[in-house]
């Protein structure tokens, strides 16, 4: 995507940061490139979006964002191959989801080109961020949130939309264990559970520091009426194999349309794994682990790409995961990442070259 | 509380900005006083509090705020009296269910005394904010959020807590005219609907915005299992009259436990005025409309006072309520705020003299 028909105003930074990072130790999303994408919404409309060094940002004190809670985001990774060409995955999908959030949190729709155009003319000038070590990518961070004022509690008629990205080593370090939970939940019917909005990730964070506190790494949410259905953990989907076939629940209104999941779920089609999309209850689990024909359970997001668990804990008794030869796992973890890495065919069009 | 045991520092602002204000025509939450406290949490502690001129504050991109809805606030009010003495009502309760949210987000809780003489010190400096009109009052916003930086979703390790004021005159203006919400949902079982949560208001702006499409100002909420069950409106507990009864919904994890509420129950107990604390159905309340025992429908909310609800919707049809002589709405409200301007005694020691 080079004839770019967005003028995109590019303020430089004067000393490039990039010397003082380490990128054979890297942790996830805790350093940033030198630059940043910022887009602001004034009067109704979208300003042209700008490039300028990465900056602290200055807010009014009654800027709604610190107080209603209008604040979405997105998830992404720039990829680099052996001849350092970028690629990203499904961006698009990215860009329509972070509007599907925006609608949902009464936040104005962004244009798609301020996004792709932005996010291209972003990369290519931080290229050098992308780190080629394997394992590693640029994460990419597309976030819009509230800046318009006031203490009523209003849509704000203000609104900022930037994108950070960040060389990221892996997200989970050593073998996940999962908690199923039972008391708290992420999600209501009708709520904002399929929105990638800010306040669904504050509400885990307690109830998994108390799932961190007995041993677990990560909660499984359920359904909150009868917390009997498997729906997803904190950033990822949840996938399950019983016996040869691979499960996962539907997307509903409490749960994130992640987009690994749905390239998960074709992958596994395309190399003759028989899946299903259905609800999967805790007892069906639980049975299913007794009885041996639980195979695999793993979680599927961008961030955590394909995790495998280990164990998953559910009433006070754990559950261990037979430890496969070929799972499922790391057959559709590496398919993915070769497809994003530019290591392989991609016979889905998902790669997209920067 | 005149002897201030912890020592805040002040900074005070050049020039006074309160010339520029109009004092007889304020809206609600839209004009800021000349100061505001600031608290940092730091190294697992809360810094001394400061106050300082109103002014922006800066934060790095990569602020857990903007990204994972770690954000709290409260919503208070001080009030003067004819001779310029100033008055909270019930602030502890406030100071303690900023505590209650703060838990559930994990974030860190903040030590009683600098809530209470933050506040009261605030309120002294600026008490010429404080304004002296009918229905008009200083509101007061408490609101702490996750200033700490990083991608991963996980709880900050940096917050901010903030009380900034805004002289405001009433927060509706006019008849209410609310919609029963059968398809949308505010809160889960288990959830973070107790919680004074950001995240909790802008999931509801989207569908008032529908409603107001409708030609209604505020849409109440019902339980998202059944939706059979009235829980609560936008930033108010709801009150039904049925016959001579009062009514309100328990509370529980999805609905917060608001300090009107509270107070108007023994407030309409100490009247005489038969009340009830039960779940309210929908079907309940149609019938009483329909065969005209249900009476009064009222909202109670610091912002709110007590607003009576002219008219309520569900599924097309519109029910209005009767206009009384002497409602309950107005009896309670003359009764609350006369408490909390100073204008009558107070047997329940609700009201706090700053
Ligand atoms: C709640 C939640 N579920 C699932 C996912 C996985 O979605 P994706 O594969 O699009 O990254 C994420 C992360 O993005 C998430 O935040
Ligand atoms: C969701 C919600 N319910 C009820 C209330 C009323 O609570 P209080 O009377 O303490 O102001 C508020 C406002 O504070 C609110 O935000």
């Amino acid at each position: 995507m080079n004839n770019t028909a967005l003028k995109i105003q590019v303020e430089k930074i004067k000393v490039s940061k990039i010397d003082q990072v380490d990128f054979d130790n890297l942790s996830f999303g805790s350093v940033f490139s030198d630059h940043m994408l910022v887009c602001d919404y004034k009067n109704g409309s979208w300003e042209a979006p700008k490039i300028v060094p990465y900056q602290p940002i200055s807010l009014d004190p009654s800027a709604k964002i610190f107080h209603y809670g209008q604040s979405i985001f997105e998830g992404m990774k720039a990829y680099k191959d052996e001849n350092d060409e970028i690629f990203l995955f499904r961006p698009l999908d990215n860009c329509r989801r972070l509007n599907i959030s925006a609608k949902r949190m009464a936040m104005p729709e962004l244009p798609e080109e301020f996004f792709m155009e932005g996010l291209t003319a972003l990369l290519e000038l931080d290229k050098d961020w992308i780190p080629r070590n394997a394992g590693s990518s640029l994460y990419i961070r597309p976030f819009m949130f509230a800046s318009g004022t006031g203490f009523h509690a209003s849509p704000a008629n203000q609104y900022k939309f930037i994108i950070a990205t960040a060389p990221s080593g892996s997200y989970f370090a050593g073998k996940v264990k999962v908690l199923i939970e039972e008391k708290y939940s992420r999600s209501a019917n009708g709520g904002v559970g399929y929105a990638k909005a800010g306040g669904n990730y504050a509400g885990q964070f307690y109830p998994t520091q108390l799932a961190v506190e007995k041993g677990y790494n990560q909660v499984i949410w359920t359904d909150d009426n009868t917390h009997e259905n498997i729906e997803e953990a904190g950033a990822m989907n949840i996938f399950v194999r019983i016996g040869d076939t691979l499960i996962t629940g539907p997307t509903s209104d409490r749960i994130l349309d992640g987009i690994t999941r749905k390239s998960i779920l074709e992958i596994a089609k395309d190399e003759g794994i028989a899946t299903e999309v259905r609800k999967i209850t805790v007892s069906e689990l639980v049975e299913a682990a007794k009885k041996g024909t639980l195979k695999e359970m793993f979680g599927a997001g961008t961030a955590a790409v394909v995790s495998p668990i280990a164990t998953f804990g559910y009433r006070d008794t754990d559950y261990d995961l037979p430890e496969l030869e070929n799972s499922y796992a790391s057959r559709l973890k590496k398919r993915i990442t070769d497809i994003q890495y530019n290591r392989a065919e991609d016979p889905f069009g998902w790669r997209f070259k920067v």
